[in-house]
C-alpha cells in the first residue's frame, strides 16, 4: 500500500475483484442493460410488505449471489463494506443482520459503492481483512419516500430529474490475483456550488466529480488518456454534460466519448426517466454486471470509476441548505 | 498490518493517537466529566437557526480543535473518517464541506466513533493515508427529532431511556509514535435479539457488545484481564448490567469494576437523565477528553473500547422491526 499525492492510494499489496453480482428491478431489466443483470425482480416488494424491507432483500440477494459465484461460504467473508440511501442505512444494516457477516457501515449517498470498494481495497491490500465484499443498493420507492414526495401524490418530475434505480450490486475483493485489479483510489472532498434543486442532482454532483478526477490525475501524475473509459455514477444526462464542460475548460486533450455515465445509460429514452438513473444501486449494479463483463471481454484494459453522491437530507433541504456532494474514485485494470 | 483470527486486526505498521479534542453542551458540562471537555457550549444552537446546523458546528469545532492541538493545518489532514446519527449523516457531511478535507462517511449509529477510528487506523497503519482524523457528534435535540417524538410534545421518558449527549469528539491518528497506540481492532456483526423498545437501547445493544468482546478475546487469544479497563459507549446503566451478566455467564474470571460505560458516567444522578448518556458524541467526547487524560496520566496502561450502535431508523421501527445492533472494538495502549 502506498499513498500517492494528496489523497490517492496505490493498492500495491494487491486488491482484486474475484466475483460480482447484481440484481435489478423490472424497469431496469427492460432497459438497454437488462441482460447484464444476474437476476431481474418482477415484484418490487420482493414478497415483503414494505419497500424498505424489499430493498434489504434486494441487497441481500446481491451479496449472497456474489459469495456463491466466488465459491465461498458467507462465513469466509472477512467483512462487508456497504451502505444505502435510507436514513441510518437500514437496507444494508438489516441485510447484514441476516447475513451474519462482520459489517462496516458506509455512507457516501450514491457514491457509496465506490467509497466501499476503496475502503475495502485498503483492508484487503494491507492484509487487515480479506476477502471482503463491497455492496450497495437503492430502490425507486424507498428513495422517493426518503428524499422527495410520497409516490401516491403522483408529482410531476422535471426533465432534469433522475430516476432512482431499483438495483443492488456486490463485488468481492480479494488479495489473490484475478483478471481484474483495483489499482488505485482517490478519496473525495465535499464540494458544494450551492445548487438547491433536488430534481437536478447531476448539476450538484458534477463539480465534486471534477474535483476528484482532477485530484486523481494530479496525485498519480497521469493524463485522462491513461484510461480507456472514465465511468461516472450517476450524473445523469445533464450532469454528465456539465462534467464534460468542466473537464474541457481545464484540459484540452479530452477525447470525445471518453466518459460514460451509468445513470445516463441504464434506461432507454422510451422509458421516460428524463435525465437517467441514479441511486447507490445504479453504479453498483452496472459495475457488478455490464462493466465487469466489458473488462473481462477486453473491451477496456483500464478504466476509472467515479462514484458521486449528494450528501443532503430532507431535513437539510427543508432548512434551506444547498446540496453538498462528494465523489470517490477507483481504477480497475485488466490483468 | 496483520489479520488475527476471524475479524480482528493488529495495527503492526503503527497507528497512534497524536491529538484529541472534545466539545460538549451545557448539561454535559455540568456533569461529573464537565472539566474534561475542551469547550462547553452554553447556547445549544451555537448561533445557528436549527439544531442540525448547530450539531454540524459542534462537530466542526471538535475537528478544528483537534487539528490545532496537533499543530497541523487542515490541509495536512489526509482524510476525515466520520459520521453522526442524522439521516444521511448531514452533521458530518456539511461540516466536511466547510473543512475542505477528504472525507470518508461512516455509519455505525452510536458506535461510529470507534468504527471510524478502526477504519482510520487501517488507512494509517498501512500507509494508505496519514494522518487522519476520526470524529463523531450527536445533539440531544437532533436525535429526539430524528428517532423519537418532537421535543415540544414533552413526552415522558421511561427509566430505561438514555439521554443523547450534545457532544462531539475528534482524535487524530498518525503513523508517528506518540504515547498512545491503537494496538488492535475488531469489526462487529449486526446482532438482533428482537428488542423493539427504542427507549431501552442498552438492552438491544448489550448482546452486540458481548459478541464483539468475545470475538476480540478469541481472535487475539487473550483473556479479559489483558485490559485494565473495558470501556463501552453507550449502554447506559441497564445495558451495562446486561452486558456484565452476559460476560459472567461465559467467563468466570470477570473482575468487578472492570467495565466502565461512558453513557452511565456522563451525567450525575441529580441530572435526571435516567439510564445515562448515549449518542455518537458520548463515547467520542468522553474518549477524546476523559479517557485520553487517564491514559496519559497512567491510570490505565491498556484499555479496550467497545462502541455500540443501534442500527434502526424511525421508518424501520414504524414498520414493526426490532433494533439490530453492532459494536466495534479498538484497544489503546500507553507506550
Amino acid at each position: 500500500m502506498k499513498r500517492t499525492g494528496e489523497r490517492s492510494i496505490l493498492f500495491e499489496g494487491g486488491a482484486y475483484v474475484s466475483a460480482s453480482a447484481c440484481v435489478a428491478g423490472k424497469k431496469e431489466g427492460e432497459g438497454p442493460l437488462g441482460d447484464t443483470f444476474d437476476e431481474i425482480i418482477s415484484d418490487d416488494l420482493l414478497g415483503t410488505d414494505t419497500w424498505e424491507k424489499a430493498e434489504s432483500e434486494l441487497f441481500k440477494k446481491a451479496v449472497k449471489m456474489c459469495a456463491e459465484k466466488s465459491g465461498k461460504m458467507m462465513d469466509e467473508i472477512g467483512a462487508l463494506f456497504a451502505g444505502d440511501l435510507n436514513a441510518q442505512i437500514i437496507s444494508s444494516g438489516f441485510a447484514a443482520r441476516e447475513l451474519g457477516v462482520p459489517f462496516v457501515g458506509m455512507y457516501g449517498a450514491c457514491s457509496t459503492m465506490i467509497e466501499s470498494m476503496l475502503t475495502g481495497a485498503v483492508f484487503v491490500s494491507s492484509g487487515a481483512i480479506t476477502p471482503v465484499i463491497a455492496a450497495a443498493s437503492s430502490h425507486f420507492c424507498t428513495a422517493e419516500r426518503q428524499f422527495r414526495t410520497p409516490l401516491e401524490l403522483g408529482t410531476q418530475r422535471p426533465p432534469s430529474a433522475q430516476w432512482t434505480a431499483t438495483a443492488a450490486g456486490a463485488c468481492m475483493i480479494d488479495g489473490i490475483k484475478t483478471e481484474i485489479q483495483i489499482e488505485s483510489g482517490t478519496i473525495g472532498r465535499v464540494i458544494d456550488l450551492k445548487i438547491k434543486d433536488a430534481a437536478h442532482m447531476g448539476a450538484a454532483m458534477a463539480p465534486a466529480v471534477a474535483d476528484t478526477l482532477f485530484g486523481h490525475l494530479s496525485d498519480l501524475a497521469i493524463s485522462l488518456t491513461e484510461y480507456d473509459r472514465i465511468i461516472t455514477g450517476d450524473l445523469g444526462k445533464y450532469g454528465l454534460e456539465i462534467l464534460k464542460e468542466l473537464v474541457k475548460k481545464k484540459m484540452k486533450d479530452c477525447p470525445s466519448g471518453l466518459f460514460y455515465d451509468c445513470g445516463a445509460n441504464l434506461y432507454s429514452d422510451e422509458q421516460d426517466t428524463h435525465a437517467g438513473g441514479s441511486g447507490c444501486g445504479c453504479i453498483a449494479g452496472v459495475l457488478a454486471g455490464h462493466i465487469m463483463n466489458q473488462l473481462k471481454e477486453g473491451t477496456y484494459q483500464k478504466i476509472l470509476l467515479l462514484g458521486s453522491g449528494a450528501m443532503m437530507s430532507v431535513t437539510s433541504s427543508l432548512q434551506g441548505e444547498s446540496i453538498p456532494s462528494i465523489s470517490y474514485a477507483i481504477s480497475l485494470k485488466r490483468c
